[in-house]
């Protein structure tokens, strides 16, 4: 199955993208073993967090239709948001995945939402912070995500919105919903 | 009327306060001549805006219970938010008003809204811009307040997300849905 998730991700995002996912696998995996996470399940989501990370904008609206995934007007502008959703339609179409695990942290890895799991939050910050990530602020998730899973999350959550307001772009409203509730629950 | 406004402001909410709505008064008129929005319903607006502004917080969530404004724990923790849905009602209760301008712009002067009109978002920036507010970035909305309405609130909106972020505070949907509506439309 390796081969055939190798090439299906180099044909559909690219090389860069696919080596990107590959060093979210490594980080998904070491952060797994510190929380006690099914190891083997992290692979397989963190190998296709980003499988619908088309690059054609058009192409990606088109498949995003053709699951009926776009909502409202946000997700219409972001795509960010769309090729999540997406993602999990095509890790359940193409490989067959009906794990809800693997499907909602490949859903919810570029917004969190409420209710998060750590499994969620595992893809989420692995995402954020995979080696060759370099943007400021990063280094201070990258320790937090190996002290508490919700400090790091809340952490990049409030740097993202930081990053989303200085660039005028949307701000996910499950973002917010999902960093309130960690404020309210630590 | 004016003396019985008074009078009652000063007892509920104490005489700094009250000077503040003042203050208000004063700004929201001057930006309602710009923009050609009814002075008379802005003073009243402006003087009431914060009229449920009660210190003592027992108080203030006896209050908001009674008029059963608490929704969720977002709304709980938040006194500011508390303040404003409150006020609505002591408007309608106290000074029998029915307009639905002066009472939502009441409602949502702290957080904004999705299709706030402009009546609401001069109470809303009269409220942020008075001259006796001096926190970091006020002046960039005082001078945006005269040219665009939109374009002040949204920097306002971007200002109150920064600082709830920083004090890790929980941040109102209500705002992220405006401010999200305010960059979709412009």
């Amino acid at each position: 199955m390796d081969i055939d998730i190798k090439e299906y991700l180099i044909d559909k995002i690219g090389e860069k993208r696919y080596e990107h996912s590959l060093r979210v696998v490594e980080v998904a995996k070491t952060l797994g073993e510190k929380y006690n996470v099914d190891l083997k399940k992290l692979e397989t989501a963190a190998l296709l967090h980003d499988c619908a990370k088309i690059k054609d904008k058009e192409l990606l609206l088109k498949s995003a239709r053709s699951f009926d995934i776009i909502k409202d007007n946000i997700m219409l502008e972001n795509t960010e948001l769309i090729h999540a959703y997406l993602g999990a339609e095509f890790a359940r179409r193409d490989f067959g995945i009906e794990d809800e695990d693997i499907l909602n942290s490949i859903r919810y890895h570029t917004t969190g939402r409420v209710g998060m799991t750590s499994f969620e939050k595992i893809i989420f910050l692995a995402d954020y912070i995979e080696p060759v990530r370099n943007f400021p602020g990063v280094e201070i998730v990258r320790e937090l995500a190996y002290e508490n899973l919700d400090k790091a999350v809340l952490q990049a959550m409030n740097q993202t919105i930081n990053f989303l307001i200085e660039r005028g772009l949307l701000i996910s409203i499950d973002t917010i919903n999902a960093r309130n509730s960690i404020i309210l629950n630590n």
